[in-house]
């Protein structure tokens, strides 16, 4: 498993408000593109698990904006998992400039948890985290 | 069956770009709540037909913009049913202000196709228009 | 001003994600609604406002997420205020079942600051609180 | 100017619905993602043009679904103008599986328009094609 990931992506029309800058529950939107893009990078099989009943939901987050994205711009989202329990783990996920780490747009804490088909905590499921 | 519906609804922040008036897709989202509505009103149980594996796909739309609708506005959707076939149906569904019909934001012509479980065309379930 | 404040809303398609439930990011927009009726309800001219350079940002939230909520249901947003300062204020949300506030889906803490033109702190406008 | 243009994109949580495939306003959004990438590598500088009041809005659009689109899955947009007018422009856009163009997921059909601040059709602005 990877220490960290970092993904890059757009602004476009879709993600902004009036005032032309990301509109604040995108950013949840952008933090989960990279987990997935992560997972996927990892070779995370959800397909698979999806047939299992095995799926992931948020479990709680905390987000801090701390400047707006314009429309236009393209974004990174630098990702750390901090913590690791046997049904959740937490994400740090930074948004920020891509040739400047240190414009920051929002940080986030995401604790995400794996569930069963009736949304009941589980499991990891094997192979979640290779060696 | 009713032979048309009337659906209101509030414009917000998440529904508006950059330039203050709703984002363009977001007319289609807006037409899907008033048919929903519409079927609710007349008593579909949509939870059972998903159980039997029927559901309802957009086979086609037709879009035309006429004027921008702001954030904060009231819109009114009127929506009638123009065509039924077997396995499909035409809903015209015009977007406007509600206090003034003239004023008219984007129209629709949105044919809908009920699918089965491997989104394959089928009968409209029985019981889908009443009396 | 009013103490609290409730604001009813479905959950339609546009709102869930592949397991028939509420996509997270979407709870932030339901709470934006309902702080949005409340401030138009207490007689807020944002129109005026915008004009004068002032808006509103999200500075922070908090959220967890306690119960899917699925596709169709009702949803409750009861909002509160819970600390006022000079240029921000935050709402507790609780989103629950408009017919049993004990079945909760997600409750969220919201700092929302006061901003001019540049996107800088400003004193909360004159009249942002009635007597 | 280019005579078409190729945009990939992966389709995430937040862009499919119940059903796992998807929803359907969001085809849309993938097209206007071609379209402003299509521009951007043409070189338009959209905040100059902003700044002097010149943006662009849609007339109208067809769409025709064709096949379901699931989550994880990757996308190509296959983008060309088709008409130019004094004021407006018509795309086709195309989105298919990007290892097999006999998938195709959407047609579209957009008619875009060159509008003033006032959403007054203006004619197209200078540079917009290049030689």
């Amino acid at each position: 498993m990877l220490k960290s990931f970092s993904f890059d992506l757009r602004v476009y029309h879709e993600d902004v408000d009036t005032f032309g800058v990301v509109y604040h529950p995108n950013f949840l939107k952008f933090m989960e593109r990279a987990r997935l893009e992560w997972a996927l990078a990892e070779g995370h099989d959800f397909h698979r698990w999806e047939k299992e009943g095995i799926s992931f939901t948020i479990h709680s987050a905390k987000l801090e904006y701390t400047r707006p994205a314009k429309v236009y711009d393209f974004l990174q989202v630098a990702s750390t998992i901090t913590e690791i329990k046997r049904v959740s783990l937490v994400y740090e996920q930074i948004i920020r400039a891509p040739n400047n780490p240190e414009i920051v747009y929002c940080k986030g804490q995401i604790r995400v948890v794996c569930v069963d088909d009736k949304f009941r905590p589980r499991l990891l499921p094997e192979g979640f985290f290779r060696k």
